[in-house]
C-alpha cells in the first residue's frame, strides 16, 4: 500500500523518461492531492445520500463563504454539459431560449444536449468568446419591440462562460453591464465556470463575491480545476427553482452516493495555506489557489512562445489555456515535446495551436520543456 | 500525509465509538481500499478524455473478458439512473416503450427520468419485484393482436433489475425465457444491474456470461458495488446504436475526464486473491468477491433475525437486501443499533424494515451487533 | 339554403342503396349542417389570424356564456390528442405527472403523446373507465406519506373523460368529490370532452356550468360532436399559464387560420331552436341539442339489442357509445347491416361490439336498421 | 350551386362597404370555393378514420399523379409549423440537426417548436430568404473534417422552404446542386412549401416532378394555398421511416377525421378547367392554377407600386409576397386602402412593407385598389 509520498517519487520517475509536456487539455489528469486525500481520510465514514450528506453539506458551508453569499444554494453535478443542460433546462420557462455567444460551448461542443431538453440556444456573435453587452443590449432591444415576438423562442437567459472557450475574460464592468441588461429584460444571468479557478486566478477584478453578486446562477468548475469529476452549482440568492431534487434527478443528474463530489469540494474550499505568488497574507480556498498556479505557468509558456519563439498569439489569453499561431515547419517538432491540441488553420504556413495548463501542470514540468525547446527550436 | 494502514486504525477507532452498524443502504460509504488505491496510483498518470483514456480501455478488455464476450462494447455512466435514461433512450425508437414491473427502479423511483427522454414506461405485475414471463408473453401477445396498436405505445424493450429493488433473483431459467420471448417479439431484454454483484453471488446459476447471452445490454453497477461512483454498460454483442458518444454526450452523461469511472473499473475487475467463502480455486475479479462478502454477512444478518428475534421475512431476499417484519415494540431498541430502512407498516403492530449490507460492511461490524443484540434484545 | 337539402337528397339515395347502418365510430362523418353552413357564410370575409379572429372571439363568448363562466379562457385546437398533449404539458411542472383511470386514452390510445412532452402518465385502476375518488384519495394520501417522494414524480393533474372511454359518466358528487381531493393536494382537474355533448345529453346533473365551477380545465370536443374538426379547450376560471399562444405553438399545435375552428364552434354555440326531446323551454346551444338525439338515438339502440334481441350489454352505457355482448353466431350477419367495432372476445361464443351513434345518425338509419333486424334476426 | 351564387353576390355588397384591400397575409380567408362545395358534397358519406379514409386515399394518388412520383406515400396534417416539427423529427435521428439559412421559418417563427423535439436547428447565412450552396458546401466540409464532430450536433437534413419567407425562389439548378451537396453528405432535403401553389406558379422551371425527384420529402401547403387548413407531407420515393401513424400520432398531428384534409386535397388537386394565363392547353391541378392566379395579380401590384406610385422593391420577389420601401408620409393614407405589414424600417423617412396576394384576391379587389390609388396618391 504506497503513500503518497511513495506514488509521487514513483510518478517522478515516469516522468523523467517521458518527455512530452502535456498541454493539450485541462483534463487529462487525475485529482489534486488534497482532494485525493481528502477522498481517504472520508472513505470509512458512513454518510446520507442524495446530496444529504455531511461532506457536501459541510462543502456547501465553505463555498457559501468563499461567495460571501449565505443564502446561497449549492448543487453538486457529475460533469459540466450535464450541468449546463439540468439547469438551464431547470431554469428556464417551456417557451424559453438561452442566449449565447456563437463559440459557446453549450453552442457548440455539448451534442446538443441543451436542445435535447426542449429549448433553443440563440446564439449572438463571438468577440474572441465574448458577448458584446452593446448587441446583446440591442438585440433584445428589437426582440421585444417586434409584434410577432409570440412566435418566436423569448429569451429567459443568457449564458457566458469565464473564463471563455477562448481563453478570455469578461471584466467586472463587462458583467455587470450583462447583469444589468439582464435584469431590465428580466433575463438570468448565467456564468460557466468549468474553469472557473483560472479565470478569477487571471482577473484583476472579478471575485467570487463579485460573480456571486452578478449571476443569477454560475457552477465552479471541479473536473478541469482539481476534482476527479464534480461541478458546484451556485444559486446566490437562494432562489433556485421548487423541487430541484426532482427536476435534477428527471434529468439523470442526481449522484446517489452524493458525498463523491462533496467530498472533493470540501477539500477544494479548505483554506490553502501554501498559497502561490507574491500574494497578501489572506488565506484562500485551494481551489483559487490551484488556478493561479496554472496561470502562473501559463504565463511562463506565453513568454517562451512569444518572446524566445517568436510567435504571435493566435487569441490574448490572460488564462491557463494559451493561443499560438505555430510555423508549420515548426509544428512536429513541437509535438515531440509538447501535447498541444491544433486549434484551426491559419494561412497556408500557419497553425493556430492551444496550449492548456492546469493545477497538475507542474514548475518542474514546464522548466524542463523551456529546456528541451532552448535547445532544439531556437539553438542555443 | 496518512497511508490506509494510519487511516484505518483511524476509522476505525471512530467505528468503535459509533455504535450504529449502518445497513441503511449500499451507497452509504466511500470505495473499496483498492478502488481508492488504483486512484492514487494512476493520478499522476496523464491521459485521454471523453472514453479514449487507457484506463478505461483497459477496464473494457477485463469486463469483456469477465463476461466472454469479446465483441463487447462498454461505456461509463456516472450514475444509475443517467445510465437507464440514457440507455433506454439511446436503444429505443422513438415510439416505442419499456416494459418492466411495476416495481422497478425506472417506474417508481426516478422522478421520471426515462418519460423525460419521452419514452413510456409501461408497468406489469410485480411478483416480488420480477416480472413474470408468463404474463409477459400473454400481454406481448394481446398487444400484437390488437388492431389499434399503431395508436398505443409499442413496446421495444424489457427493463429488469437483478437483483430487483426487493432482493430477488431470477434464475437462469427464468431469464432464458425472458430473452426467448423479447427474441420472438423483437425486444430488447435490458438489465439494470446496479447491485449485480450482489446477485452474481448470491444466484446459483447466473453469471457474468450466462447475462451476455442473454440480454441484450445490462450494466454492472460501480456506484453500489465498490465503488466511488460509475456504472459500467454492456452491449454484449457489440451491436450498440451508431453515435453512442453523440448519443451519451446529449443526455449530459459524457464525462470529460472518463478516466474517473475507467480506473475504478479497471481495479474492480483486477484478479482477486483473498476471495471469500469456500470456492474453487478460480481467479474472480474483485467486483465479484465484493458481492459474496455482502451476501454471506447478509445470511448472517438473516440468521440473526429470523432465528435468534424470531422476525419473519418481509420477502424472502437471498441477495444483500434483506426485509424483515418488525415488531413496532422493537423498532426504536433496533435504531439504537442498525442504521435500517423503514420499508412499510404490515399491519397495526409490525412494520417491514430493509436492512442493507455492502461491499463495506465488515465481519467485526456484523459480529458486534450480533453481541448488542443479543444483550439487549434476546436477554441473554 | 337549398342546396343543403338537394344534398340531403342525393345523399338520401345514396343511404337507400347502401344498407348499412355506420356505427362504428362518431368520427367517421363530415360536420353538421350548421357548421358547414357558417364555414360558407363567412368564407369570403377576412379575418385576422393566429386565435385573433373575429370568429374565434365570437364563439368564445358564447362559449363563455353556456358555461356560466365570464372570466373564461379559451383556446381552440385541431384534436383531441393534440389537445391533451399540449394542455396536459402546459400546465403541469416538468416534474409532475398526470393521474388518470388505466383505460384512459391518454394512457392507452395516444401512442405517448404526453410522455413524448416529458410526463409520466400515472395509472390508477379502472372501474367501468372510471376514477374511484376513495382510490384516488389513499393513493395521494400514500404519496404524500411516502419520504422518497422527491425521487418519484409528484402528481400535478388528474385526468378524466367524461363520458369516459367506456360510455360511462360521473355524477355531479362524483366530479365534486374528485375536485375536493385535487383541492385539497394541490392538483389541477381536467376533464377530456371529447364527446361532451354526449355526457351532457346523458347525464341528469353534470352542466357546462357545473363543469365549469368544478374542472381547472376540460375541453369542449368538437371533431366527435357536430365539427369538422377542433376542440375547444376551456379555462374557466381564466388562469391559464402566462404566454399560451407560444406554448401552443411549440407544440405545433397554433392554427395559422385559426377561424376555421372558430367559425365551427360559432355555429355550435349558437343558439338552437330545434331542440330534440321533451325539454322546457330553454333555448340551447346546438352543441347540446347534438348530443341530446345521439343519446336519444343511443337509447333506441338499447331497446333494440336489449328487448328485441335480447343482447345483455357489455358495459352500462348512457351516453352514444353502446357495448353488447353479441353471440358469435350472429357476428356476420349484424355486420351485414351495422358497422360496428369488434371491442374484445368475452367466451368462446360471444364476443363485445361497440355500437355508436352520433349527431349524424339520423332517425330514419336507426329506423330501417330496426325493420332490417327484425326481419332477418329476430325473425318476424 | 347557388347558394355559392348568393353568398358571393352578398359579400361583394359587403366589400363594396368594405375599401380595405386585405393584402395583410395569404390566410385572411376561408377555402376556395371548389373546396367547400367538396367538402359539402362528400358531407353525408361516412368513412374511414385516422388516414384510411377514400378522400385522403384519392388525394394521395391525385398529388402521386400530379408529382409524376408513383411510389409517394404523402400524409396529410393539419398546419405548417406542426408539419414541420413532426417531419423533421421523425427523418433525423436523435443526435442530427437541421441545416436552415438564418431567416428559415423553423429558426424564427415556430416558438422553438423543432427544439421542442430534441433537435438543434443550425442556422446558415440567409440570402435573401436563401441558402448558398456553396456556403453549405464549406460548412459541411468543415464539420466533417473536425475532429470533435462527435460533441457537435450532426446535420442531418437541410431545410428550405419554396418559396422563402422572403418571396424568393431557388432555380431548379440551385436546387439541384442543394440535392447534389445532400446526397453527398448523406443528409435530407426538406422542402416546405407552405405556399408552394405560389412558387411553382412564379418559377420557370421548378416543378412538382422535379421538386420530386430533387427532394428526399417536401410538404405542399394547403393553409395558405386554398384550402381551410391542413398541408400534404410528400416522401416521394416511398421512403418514410416505419410506424409513421404512431411517430405523427405521438406528436399529437394525427387527424381521427383525417377526411378534413383528405377531401380538401382531393378538390385542390382535381384538374381545372379554368386555368389562368395564357397558358398551353394543359390540365393542371386547381391547386397550380391557384397559384397562378395570385402571382399575377402580384406582378399587377409591382406594376402599381413600381411604375406608378415609384416606390423600390425592398426585396425582388417573382412570388405573392410583395416587398416594397414604402415613404413614411405615404404609409397612413395606404393603409386607408391597403391591409398591409409593416415589415421593417429602412432609414428615418422610409418603412420596408409587405404586401400579400392570394387564391383568394380578386382581379376586381385589385382594379379597385388601382383606382383609388390613383385618385388619392397619383392624383390623377
Amino acid at each position: 500500500m504506497n503513500d503518497f509520498a511513495e506514488m509521487n517519487s514513483t510518478n517522478k520517475n515516469m516522468e523523467e523518461r517521458i518527455e512530452v509536456c502535456h498541454l493539450e487539455s485541462d483534463y487529462n489528469n487525475g485529482a489534486h492531492e488534497a482532494v485525493l486525500r481528502h477522498l481517504i481520510e472520508t472513505n470509512n465514514e458512513r454518510s446520507q445520500s442524495y446530496g444529504d450528506d455531511r461532506f457536501s453539506e459541510r462543502a456547501r458551508q465553505l463555498i457559501g463563504q468563499a461567495c460571501e453569499a449565505p443564502e446561497a444554494q449549492v448543487w453538486f453535478l457529475a460533469g459540466g454539459t450535464q450541468t449546463n443542460a439540468t439547469i438551464i433546462d431547470c431554469v428556464l420557462q417551456p417557451y424559453e431560449g438561452v442566449l449565447c455567444p456563437e463559440t459557446a460551448h453549450i453552442n457548440v461542443h455539448e451534442s446538443g444536449a441543451v436542445e435535447f431538453t426542449g429549448h433553443k440556444v440563440i446564439a449572438l456573435p463571438s468577440h474572441d468568446g465574448k458577448l458584446d453587452v452593446g448587441e446583446l443590449r440591442s438585440w433584445l432591444s428589437a426582440f421585444f419591440a417586434d409584434e410577432t415576438a409570440e412566435h418566436m423562442v423569448r429569451p429567459g437567459m443568457v449564458y457566458i462562460t469565464f473564463p471563455t472557450e477562448l481563453g478570455t475574460l469578461y471584466t467586472a464592468a463587462e458583467l455587470t453591464a450583462l447583469h444589468d441588461v439582464c435584469q431590465k429584460y428580466g433575463l438570468k444571468l448565467y456564468v460557466d465556470g468549468a474553469r472557473l479557478a483560472y479565470g478569477l486566478a487571471a482577473s484583476p477584478d472579478v471575485t467570487l463575491p463579485l460573480l456571486s453578486r452578478l449571476a443569477d446562477i454560475f457552477y465552479i468548475g471541479g473536473t478541469k480545476c482539481g476534482a476527479l469529476c464534480g461541478e458546484a452549482v451556485v444559486f446566490p440568492r437562494g432562489d433556485a427553482p421548487s423541487h430541484m431534487l426532482s427536476r435534477i434527478k428527471r434529468h439523470g443528474a442526481l449522484l446517489a452516493k452524493s458525498r463523491v463530489v462533496g467530498v472533493q469540494f470540501d477539500a477544494l474550499f479548505q483554506p490553502a495555506g501554501d498559497v502561490a505568488l507574491n500574494q497578501p497574507a489572506v488565506i484562500v480556498p485551494l481551489y483559487l489557489t490551484l488556478g493561479r498556479q496554472a496561470v502562473s505557468l501559463a504565463m511562463r509558456l506565453r513568454c517562451l512562445f512569444v518572446e524566445r519563439l517568436g510567435y504571435q498569439p493566435f487569441i490574448d489569453s490572460p488564462t491557463n489555456q494559451q493561443f499560438y499561431i505555430v510555423p508549420n515547419a515548426d509544428l512536429d517538432r513541437l509535438r515531440r515535446y509538447i501535447g498541444l491540441e491544433v486549434w484551426c488553420p491559419v494561412d497556408a504556413s500557419h497553425t493556430a495551436c492551444r496550449f492548456v495548463t492546469s493545477w497538475a501542470t507542474t514548475e518542474d514540468e514546464i522548466a524542463a520543456l523551456e529546456a528541451r525547446l532552448r535547445t532544439d527550436l531556437i539553438g542555443l
